[in-house]
């Protein structure tokens, strides 16, 4: 690893383990008072700021630190809780935490891969804590599962201390590619994939900066006709969110479906995360019916039953409150 | 109004503004430095902590501060924020604000409301605020509309600082009840009401203190056969929640219908609130289809049209995860 393990123990200095790196705070200093009212700091609490909803905080008590280092790409920070169990913390950004992972792991997953008969192949760009790969492993019709992240230090991290998450890693289907995704998909051959989840990016809305970049046509072009992407999009309680807007958009790389769904995270800004959900041209997918149901006896590779997902909330997830239709785009699923 | 108006400005004195009634925490005094460390406070920032999540604070940014005062009963707070407009605070406990108020406002009226035909006397016991009068204004079959909040102050407040919400008040079908609900059941002739709607009580859950009192066979003998109660429930997150032992509870008073539903609230403790609707032995009622939808063109008092309800997310809300499913009775619905 490249950094090493702290011992276990409550941290007090707030000042790095604690701050975003966008925080600047020192105590006592009027010029730097203001940033200490925008971004509030507790000892022996950590707090996570969300900068498109300014003026908020969840704060999480520390009951001990179970690790903090940093690797050759980031900071990480793991420390137990009262009630979400363990959390795992990235460069000051809250990834993951025991209680409610299920959501969002389950989701990103069975949404693309329930859409589609029997998918084969699979790639997921990130997901480096496992989770995704552990819900993948649910699929008896999948063969071949790529992983691409960059960040060994961070495997190793989850292998540790989130062993029922990191229990993807041991399905013998999964081959770890110590790669950027984005560098990995140039040498994919056209066509290769039937399913493409991306658990690397902030989460996208129109004016993501990964619409600036060739990103999503790669992703098209590594998927089969009527493969399926999924990437995490923006929770709808954000005015920054035009559902419209975003399926305007990424349908011009993807030809086929094109829609948007979500689930409720408790841990995550606003309690909601969405999903961009894309088909490339070719068979059909309508991804608001789950025609690829899963075995509910096939547990995969942990051993486990889905804690989240079933069919129902899996359709309900296209259902929006009506400030979010207004933005929605009649879904670009085209008819059989 | 029983205390003075504050002038807008901010408060920075945490001690009364921003402390919850069970928190004594005072800085520099190691005896109390525990209590400090359980419940943080920062000057200028609201924090609501949630008792049965401990270690887990939602702090808020007090941008100014729009009212503070005490009646008769409780003491009151309304300050503006970033990003959820104006919030309401009533004993230290988040109510209300402006951004999200919809999504609770709107499900707790229209669940019941639009699960049976024609309502026309509706009681609802405490919701204050005036947000569930003005939704269920939208109903025209609607005649008569009886609210039971004890604390006119508490509505004169709502009615200067959240005018979009207290717009229900206007209604002319609204008769005010200065008296607590429980002893206004008493004398309502049996059988007088299709729907009561309670909003006045923490969130529901098997062991809650009103399964001990005589609460629920009052609200029964007001409602006609087959008319509907809607209180709301605890969100499924937590561990105190079991829903089947909520419906057994449930169904010992309601002898028709009782169910459980949920909805998205950004600034309550998990992000998610619930809701357990009952019904009389009687006509049958089946709260998971809603067969007395809202006229669209009916906007009722507030002259706006819905920002959260559908009948898509009626029926979405019944829908639960995986984990709560194990805990979910069969929905005592009766089949015709």
């Amino acid at each position: 690893m490249g950094s090493e393990v702290h011992p276990s123990g409550v941290i007090d200095n707030d000042k790095t383990v604690f701050s975003s790196p966008k925080i600047t705070a020192v105590e006592g200093n009027n010029g730097e008072q203001e940033n200490h009212e925008l971004h509030p700091q507790i000892p022996g609490w950590f707090a996570e700021h969300c900068p498109i909803w300014p003026g908020e905080a969840h704060f999480l008590k520390v009951e001990n630190v179970c690790f903090q280092g940093k690797s050759e790409y980031q900071d990480m920070l793991v420390f137990q809780t009262s009630t979400y169990g363990k959390v795992f913390v990235l460069d000051g950004a809250l990834q993951l935490t025991e209680k409610d992972e299920c959501s969002y792991q389950e989701m990103m997953t069975h949404l693309p891969l329930c859409s589609i008969p029997n998918p084969k192949k699979v790639l997921l760009i990130g997901g480096g804590d496992g989770g995704i790969l552990r819900e993948i492993s649910r699929h008896s019709s999948v063969e071949h599962i790529d992983i691409c992240e960059i960040d060994t230090m961070l495997i190793d991290v989850y292998k540790k201390y989130f062993p029922d998450v990191a229990v993807g890693y041991k399905d013998p289907r999964v081959k770890i590619n110590v790669i950027d995704g984005t560098i990995f998909l140039k040498s994919v051959p056209r066509g290769t994939y039937d399913a493409i989840i991306v658990d690397a990016f902030d989460p996208i809305r129109p004016d993501h900066e990964l619409f600036e970049t060739q990103f999503f046509e790669s992703v098209s072009k590594a998927l089969r006709p009527g493969g399926v992407l999924c990437i995490q999009a923006e929770s709808f309680w954000f005015k920054s969110l035009d559902i419209q807007q975003l399926l305007i958009k990424s349908s011009q790389t993807f030809k086929g479906s094109n829609d948007y769904a979500w689930t409720i995270v408790p841990t995550y800004p606003s309690g909601v995360i969405g999903f961009l959900l894309c088909s490339t041209e070719g068979p059909h997918v309508d991804f608001r019916n789950p025609i690829n149901p899963i075995d509910p006896e096939n547990y995969g590779i942990s051993k486990k039953p889905l804690k989240f997902y079933n069919s129902e909330i899996h359709s309900s997830a296209f259902r929006l409150p009506s400030f979010a239709k207004k933005t929605e785009a009649k879904s670009t699923t085209k008819g059989v």
